[in-house]
């Protein structure tokens, strides 16, 4: 099972998961109650020196704030990558709330108000401009204020990329300036007062082919290098991301050094001749923080209705909605699960791990093999690091939101 | 077009959508910015009074909080219907919070906590037990607080219900007794300290068809006339709901007259001989909040990409997931839509409204055609008043949370 390697990553402590190096037992009782979601500042710093050591040197690193905005772990990955970006206002005011520099922040999304381009020009950060309404909107923002604003602009490629998780890149988009429209805007932007630095293109998310990406790079690099041909000199080179972790037993984990050699082949014969000097940024998300987490819940009933033996929990899709099938995915598969208290034991039953929410999607296990687990026990739900608590209705019927801890 | 009735009936003033009687744009200068979530009193009341001359008059009518929980819709439905359903211990404060006496709340759910069953002993509402282990713990709870507990069973039919959105009875379920096990719970509550009401069944949701409800409701009460042949005396017995509300082109609303006809035939024949007395309760949620909400959000930008229009607005699926395709439907399709301040004129243009968030996923409206609207102008989506804000990641992104008022 693919996913192995990493429940493995988190050790063992007498039997017990352990996360942060403290036994689950008694990280629950030091968190104070379940559900809750633990983050391992180990595995995060182990995350990014294989990045580090994988990808070349002249690599920058940015982590996508989107994925896990916790405060505590953004704080922590301040200490570790180069740059963030960040999608609204909120997850600004928590990058610049780090130690890390505004001018290594991005600010991109479709959508931004006045509102938030002012605070993104005020701030000093990038940012990466997606629409002409924008690039007016930042230059207006830009004359009020009487700053400079630094600007990148995110580019819809003109090709696709293959076997992502989402498609953000190609054909038509709400998503940057089609490619064949950059000379356009960069005309009024070099008429403008504002910083001009570069282009970020960003094709797909959650993506496993080494290969796709491989491929991908380059084409976004070609593409920069032709755009680069007629704009003011590039200091800025967003080669977007996309790198998926696996979830499901079929899932391969990406082969990170074939990217890496990629890479360093694309910097060499293109970039450095091409563009010397400028900033080359790869934006990871899901892939720094995905599976450094883990979702804890407590089996609070234990049921045997008609043949099938359900573990109720005291969580749910309110907190975890992407391991339930997002309420109703037409294929829905397990994410990987176990007993968090009894690792070293058989799994020896077959049960239905359901949340504590009035609706038949609450289901965080269908018919999956576990230790005989009973009311008290810990069930955790791996590769919870990203795009868990912040991408689930917590509200949904009321219960309490869960708590998150980095450890 | 079915769901046309329902636009009609917020009105119009000035040719803008007028929600409460407030024209849109006015509206949403009173609330003050964008997005928001807008609930018509009025419609709210019309809803209740529909079921109200179309239900027999002897059927109690229960409001399921979790569809709408903003306290201001449950304290005016309070003056409105008969009795609530919570499914949480913060459903139940909403829920109190209201005049409607403790004894008119029904507190359902799997998972129930050792602390939200005694929350509900201490308040006296009426406890649906769905297992054995709740059972136990609402007899510990009331002899721990000298208070005689109200409960009554959920039951998980012996038959299934077809066309439903969802199906919660029959088969193996988290929720409920299986029918067969009821007559073994009934011993143990009948030697412990709790006062025994009767039954509920549910065992669908977001049904449309008339013929398959009735059928559906005939069977519920058969096998409730048949658990009470051997029960204390029933004088609660909850038929459930699952009333469908349409939201798109191809749906049909619910022929609520012959579900009337069918109960009322029910209550003559099989309820009022057997069961003399007993509360018969349906217990609905959407069908009378959902159509009375609308989403609105604002143009923020209009962008043209390879021949496709699409309007960005400032709300999205962290506020109306379901609208957007729940993070990925297979087969999405859109929701009632309309440019709020432009009820008036031609549907001139096919455009694609998007959301502010960086996900390919964030689609309010696929190509639909409406008029021409500009940056600024209002996007409505209906058919919003039901699992809306609470059934969305509100977190996700890091956006603002939207405003709920009911006018």
């Amino acid at each position: 099972m693919a996913i192995r390697p990493t429940i493995a990553a988190f050790g063992q402590v007498d039997g017990q998961l352990a996360v942060g190096g403290i036994p689950l037992k008694r990280l629950a009782e030091r968190v104070g109650s379940t559900p809750f979601f633990a983050y391992d500042r180990a595995l995060l710093t182990d995350r990014v020196r294989l990045l580090r050591s994988t990808l070349p040197q002249r690599i920058h690193l940015s982590y996508a704030i989107k994925a896990n905005p916790m405060p505590a772990v953004v704080q922590h990955l301040s200490t570790l990558v180069d740059s963030f970006d960040v999608a609204s206002g909120a997850e600004m005011r928590t990058a610049l709330d780090t130690p890390m520099p505004a001018a290594n922040v991005s600010f991109a999304g479709p959508g931004k108000t006045a509102a938030s381009i002012a605070q993104a020009v005020a701030s000093g950060v990038i940012i990466e401009i997606e629409s002409f309404t924008e690039a007016a909107r930042i230059v207006r923002a830009g004359e009020r204020l009487a700053i400079r604003p630094r600007v990148a602009i995110r580019v819809n490629p003109n090709f696709e990329v293959k076997g992502s998780g989402m498609r953000m890149g190609g054909g038509s988009q709400q998503f940057g300036i089609d490619a064949e429209k950059v000379p356009s805007i960069l005309d009024k932007l070099v008429a403008a007062n504002v910083e001009f630095l570069g282009f970020h293109v960003f094709a797909g998310s959650q993506n496993l082919s080494a290969e796709i990406l491989c491929a991908a790079q380059r084409r976004t690099v070609e593409l920069i290098l032709e755009l680069a041909r007629n704009s003011p000199p590039i200091r800025y080179v967003n080669l977007g991301g996309g790198f998926g972790i696996p979830y499901f037993d079929k899932d391969r984990p990406l082969e990170l050094p074939a990217i890496g050699a990629n890479l360093a082949e694309l910097l060499e014969t293109l970039i450095e001749p091409n563009l010397p000097g400028a900033r080359v940024v790869i934006e990871l998300g899901r892939y720094i923080v995905g599976e450094c987490g883990v979702y804890v819940t407590r089996v609070v009933d234990r049921k045997l209705s008609r043949g099938r033996q359900y573990l109720v929990v005291d969580g749910g899709l309110h907190h975890q909605l992407a391991a339930s099938g997002n309420f109703g995915q037409v294929i829905r598969r397990n994410y990987p699960i176990a007993v968090g208290n009894r690792l070293c034991e058989a799994a020896d039953e077959a049960v239905t791990v359901v949340g504590c929410l009035c609706t038949p999607l609450d289901l965080l296990g269908d018919n999956v093999s576990l230790p005989h687990a009973e009311i008290g026990d810990l069930i955790v739900l791996f590769q919870a690091g990203a795009y868990g608590l912040t991408a689930s209705p917590t509200a949904f019927l009321g219960h309490a939101p869960p708590i998150e801890v980095i450890v």
